[in-house]
């Protein structure tokens, strides 16, 4: 295996996978430190909006790495570390090559400007994979040349690209994305199908999306809550997908304090959302199926007797990433 | 993420995977080698029977890392490279770490000893995961440790032992495992399932295995020639699962020169094979269930309607590991 910057550039997009959608309304961002020619000091990436970014997680752990003791360690404020940084770097980054998976940050919003930050630590070399988008935010490799650091644009743009899709698609308009749990067979009944560190997961995104879309005969039939209850979370806003207005009010999904829950038959209201979770209602693909940009599959390891999830319709997607949740998949699939 | 021992193992054991099953009778082995803290200098595997050893690959590699234009590029023996490594290491890698999924061998067999090589080339440490219990090859770390060279057992040996799985198998007994195609909602018909780069693969697998078995009514139906053209490999012994034992014999697999093909509803001759591939055979799945080591799903992202693939039985699984095929996936489940 080549051991170039392909190789660093994919554990920082590795990496930045870790949190994506979690840092809604940022986007997911990694970042890689490697001293000399291949020493890694530090794989991070940024993990919630208003926490620090990934090279500012970087560069503290790649410092950390040299000096383990260091005062550092006991800093979580981007402006702390930021400060910290530029008055006690001493020339430690000066040999160091940062890959990045989207062009350093060059204005102070929640957190302060990376741009900034790395070009007081001047490093070797910042190799970045996709220029940033944001009218407010971009200029951060012109900063950077400006101050005579070396930067080297594109290297793995296209993947990088595909991290940043559901960011770029927020801002821009909406991002929507059908969640299914199934087995390996496709099956989607039969009892309980995904672990408790699934489910939680799955409670986590609810936590960070703007509205989840459910159709009416699931809540009929499964009489759920969709809250965040596992993660202590927010409750998101649902609107369920139905022609018949007429619910059990008794239904757990209506009892829960502090959110919106409406009920209609016009897919339009999506888009009036920034950040959509289409959950449970499996019938709505064919429907929303222009309307969802990706297919984000969790996949449980074995094979039951069951009903198919779909089959009534021919779709053709592309990985564009997957992990694992635990032991069962999570398959993150764009639509062709 | 944390860079430590576990980070560098699981770099060897992912890069020996892409080789598993292709090196039988040999296991799939890998090796990462560092330099200093954490300078990754080379990650390689043992890539078939009768080439080097993952660890040759890696210290060449790592050699040329920093000799870019040494003479060492030329070879490919395995006795030269280890000969040329004894004689013109110059301590290179005395402050080098050697990771390595297996023991490093102690026997001179179509190869020299991997132990012997690393011995002389006196590497700062050596951390293995997993044990060589081959009686003929075992004993490497405790040359290692003769000759003064520090060795850590036991890194990630749990994953260690899943990439090792097949050997053992395959060494004391048979291994079998179960190869199906599949669309992501588990359709198994509706055409060709597989892109052509799966195929090859699964003739290059055709090409390494001694027995393939096939069912009765997939060979009257289908009508194949199960050789392995596309890698122009060896064609496979085939048993054909049948009671009925009255075939056309116009079908292409009985033209193909130099094969042995037999039918048999006695499932306990495949037990005579010590590497066999059940292929395209979904009825096979519930009879073999006790005799199935391994289930090789080959995924294409897409959804279609059609059959499911299996939905009589429940079985549950262990991903042992997963990877690319180009823009499919294979994944390599364990029966629980």
């Amino acid at each position: 295996m080549k051991i170039d910057n392909k190789f660093f550039m994919k554990l920082a997009i590795d990496e930045a996978w870790k949190y994506q959608f979690l840092t809604y309304p940022n986007p997911a961002v990694g970042c890689v430190v490697v001293k000399g020619n291949s020493e890694i000091l530090s794989i991070e990436a940024h993990k919630e909006a208003g926490m620090p970014h990934a090279e500012v997680n970087a560069l503290k752990q790649a410092f950390l790495k040299y000096h383990p003791n260091d005062v550092i360690k006991t800093l979580s404020d981007s402006f702390e570390i930021h400060d910290y940084l530029i008055r006690n770097h001493n020339g430690f980054f000066n040999d160091c090559t940062i890959f990045v998976t989207l062009e350093p940050c060059n204005h102070i919003g929640k957190t302060p400007s990376c741009a900034n930050l790395i070009k007081h630590l001047n490093p070797k070399k910042v190799v970045i994979a996709h220029e940033d988008i944001n009218k407010e935010a971009k200029g951060g490799q012109k900063t950077l040349e400006e101050a005579s650091i070396v930067c080297e644009l594109g290297c793995m743009k296209k993947e990088a690209y595909e991290l940043l899709y559901p960011f770029l698609k927020w801002n821009s308009s909406s991002f929507v994305f059908y969640k299914m749990a199934q087995t390996l067979n496709g099956t989607v009944d039969g009892g309980k199908i995904s672990s408790n560190q699934t489910l939680a997961y799955v409670h986590t995104l609810r936590d960070r999306i703007d509205l989840m879309v459910i159709g009416g005969n699931t809540v009929r039939t499964d009489r759920p809550t969709l809250d965040a209850r596992y993660v202590v979370g927010r409750a998101p806003e649902v609107m369920i997908y139905s022609k018949n207005k007429i619910f059990d009010n008794q239904i757990p999904l209506f009892k829960v304090p502090n959110r919106k829950v409406f009920i209609s038959d016009d897919l339009f209201k999506i888009l009036d959302y920034k950040f959509v979770m289409i959950e449970g209602a499996y019938t709505l693909l064919e429907k929303l199926n222009e309307k969802i940009d990706y297919l984000v599959l969790l996949i449980s390891p074995k094979i039951r007797n069951g009903l198919n999830a779909i089959n009534q319709i021919d779709l053709d997607f592309k990985i564009v990433h997957e992990n694992y949740i635990g032991k069962e998949k999570i398959v993150y699939l764009k639509r062709k």
